[in-house]
């Protein structure tokens, strides 16, 4: 093996010279998904404080219509504002798409900007999804190379996130690849994001992917109007890594580029609840669904876990808000006992119920060794229940629901989505059935349109 | 002395409750004059590539009209691309003032800022300097908090700027002082700029101005929109320093608010030179015009310089563009004995003239032990020339040209605005004339109107 010099502009020309024809359909379908996952979780996002605030911003600062849109408000406006509004939204309901390895939710900072830009210059469907995989690709591996000490301090969406969006975007604008390369010099010194903001649970979580789709957008776009940037922003003395990380590993940039689809590894999230509580919740899922319970059946209900999901949802005992209820092992378990679902509306209109309470009370979490050596490689759920008839059950599954050996089905994220456009009131059910057909079948688009906005 | 567990509070309240009356009238004038030197600087970016193209993207994406003017085009749009354009634009021709101590150009960022936010707003030349004189205070006690481990690999100028942006910005919309802490956190983790771009010659520089004026300014704006940040974003476990220094003095931050004015303490750049020539440059100037000589007199020239100098310049012989022509001891000194000063016109149009080379090249520099010593608190100019009739002589400055305590006149400033605005070709000595009568008297100005633009 020999070592690559300059692995940002081994990138680069990968991300300018990716092909539709070249990526295999299975990872194309999935993109499909994950294109549905991110629209529903941008309109969850209408009315959220923190991004009507930057939507108001947009409408004070940029054109008040243009050829690309705003979800949750339905206007248009210049590309700029429309990635930095649909960036805010679709990264407030927490219900954005994850990949694991690099700690990166590449959908609410790719597909704001691939949209908008696509939308302006009037990219077909299979240019649009091309750049979406760009983006995903450069985006995760960023996050990978910039490693664990980055994001201790880094909010690795936000700066790996600049990025991406100037992948996807300067795929759109066909940039060649000296070119992109530009683009991600311009991207790499503009990347920011502090994880300051969760000590005084401030707002900047949304401005942290505004800022990242647009700065990349924005990156992709000068860079065809001339403007350089540092041809090795990611790996150089003076740039990402040098001043950001302690740990990075410049082979995960390029690592078995165009033979490993990272887009694909991307999991769905399909409770609303803290991830360490979904392996949990999906064995038990498993074990009352095999042996025929219902939420009264069950008396007793004991969690085998990681010690990192002891560490975060330990405090947690009775919720007082919404928010602490999806670190409440106890309540989570409730949920998807009465529901089967622990979903955005399940928690504010049932997390206090009596039966709910009752049940959460009756959980327990205990350190489980098999589960902790797994972790944070494999994230195995395991539960014993014992039920008023005097039997104990026991139920595991090896990769929560959504990872992606245990991905959702496309009915599973209509439904997802459904709920999550109804949660913002951002679309009707009929617009989403027609959002859907539309989305299903982006891949045949001449043109990628309008979707809400008149 | 007790420690301030919250300096990013002090600050911000500080910032937030600035009134123009209780700042010393020899800061306001100074003030003023840093309005005008920036101002010129700004217009001598037009035409500039990366510059243009930032315009460019301006244009793209920014309303076609609106309350704030763009310098170098005269036309208008909203504060957000004003204030991108014009910060791009006056950190082009490198001839902005500087902040030695936190080594910070606080012009380029700050009055992009303030000048849109003023003309959108309609605020007085009373509200637009305290403004001003928050942003410089801000941001250059920022810088210096950041230290020297900051700026190895941070181009200090790009992430303190953002705070200093938004600090001018948000006393303009008279933001209180926890809205303008909040204000404070998006700006903070809004905040880059690696000097990785240098290695390159790439355009990241302007960029740099660009991003951090046009985020701080978004920041403020957000912040009275009800956008939150966090209270600690400097100083915080996860803050800027966390993430961005090993140095970080959080003393810095408060040091001598409303006591000390860092805004009088910054320097103007006179030569459009290497700051490592400004010395000798100057003393070469003390020394023919105590001896009534011309340059046609000088045989042989010594400077007698602090090893940086030789490290920096050493390197170029004969330069063989404008760009090398400003790190040439030997062209820098032959300029300033032909022409009296080394602008930017000079270089351009005389860097290899016959004369200048030949004079040039009977230049040389010498490690001065006492010189050596004082640098860098103090930069003293050492100047041995011997003449055509035999005799030699010395002379000495103690502080370059333009630093705070040997200050450019207001009839110097006014030739060196004048020089700019004809090089970038952003204005005709009429329009400078009345733009420079109205610079002097923006503190009597009920609103800060448009300057160029129609």
């Amino acid at each position: 093996m020999t070592l690559d010099k300059n692995p940002s502009a081994t990138l680069a020309a990968f991300a300018a010279g990716l092909s539709f024809d070249t990526i295999p359909a299975p990872v194309l379908r999935r993109t499909e998904d994950l294109f549905l996952d991110w629209y529903a979780s941008a309109l969850a996002g209408k009315g959220a404080r923190p991004v009507e605030a930057i939507e108001a911003y947009a409408c004070a600062m940029g054109p008040a219509s243009g050829r690309a849109e705003v979800l949750i408000s339905r206007r248009t406006t210049s590309p700029h504002f429309a990635a930095m509004v649909n960036a805010a939204a679709s990264h407030f309901a927490e219900q954005d798409d994850v990949h694991n390895g690099s700690v990166f939710h590449p959908g609410a900072v790719v597909f704001p900007a691939a949209l908008a830009m696509a939308q302006d210059i009037g990219a077909s469907g299979r240019e649009f999804l091309a750049a979406v995989v760009a983006g995903y690709e450069v985006g995760i591996r960023v996050g990978e190379f910039l490693g664990r000490s980055h994001y201790r301090v880094f909010h690795t969406t936000a700066t790996a996130g600049t990025l991406a969006a100037a992948a996807a975007a300067g795929r759109l604008l066909k940039l060649d690849a000296p070119t992109m390369l530009h683009a991600f010099g311009s991207a790499g010194t503009q990347a920011a994001g502090l994880w300051e903001f969760l000590r005084d649970a401030a707002d900047s979580k949304q401005l942290h992917t505004a800022h990242a789709a647009s700065s990349g957008l924005a990156s992709a776009y000068l860079a065809r109007e001339g403007l350089t940037g540092a041809r090795q922003i990611l790996e150089g003395p003076q740039g990402l890594a040098a001043g950001m990380s302690s740990d990075a590993d410049p082979a995960r940039l390029t690592d078995r580029l165009g033979q490993r689809w990272a887009t694909a590894e991307t999991s769905f999230k399909y409770h609303a609840s803290c991830r360490h509580t979904h392996p949990s919740a999906d064995a038990l899922l498993a074990l009352m669904q095999t042996h025929r319970l219902v939420a009264d059946d069950l008396v007793q209900v004991t969690t085998h876990v990681h010690q990192g999901a002891i560490d975060v949802l330990g405090r947690v005992t009775v919720p007082s808000t919404v928010h602490q209820a999806k670190f409440s092992m106890g309540t989570v378990l409730a949920l998807v006992a009465e529901y089967g679902y622990a979903g955005l509306d399940e928690f504010e209109q049932h997390y206090l119920a009596p039966r709910v309470a009752a049940l959460r009370d009756r959980v327990t979490m205990q350190l489980d060794e098999e589960v902790d050596g797994a972790y944070p490689q494999r994230w195995i759920g395991k539960v014993t229940a014992s039920t008023r008839d005097g039997k104990t059950f026991s139920a595991r599954v090896d990769e929560p629901k959504g990872d992606p050996g245990n991905s959702l089905t496309r009915a599973e994220l209509e439904d997802k989505a459904r709920r999550l456009a109804a949660y913002g009131r951002g679309a009707t059910p009929a617009e989403m059935a027609d959002l859907m057909a539309r989305i299903w079948s982006v891949a045949e688009a001449l043109r990628v349109e309008r979707w809400l906005a008149a």
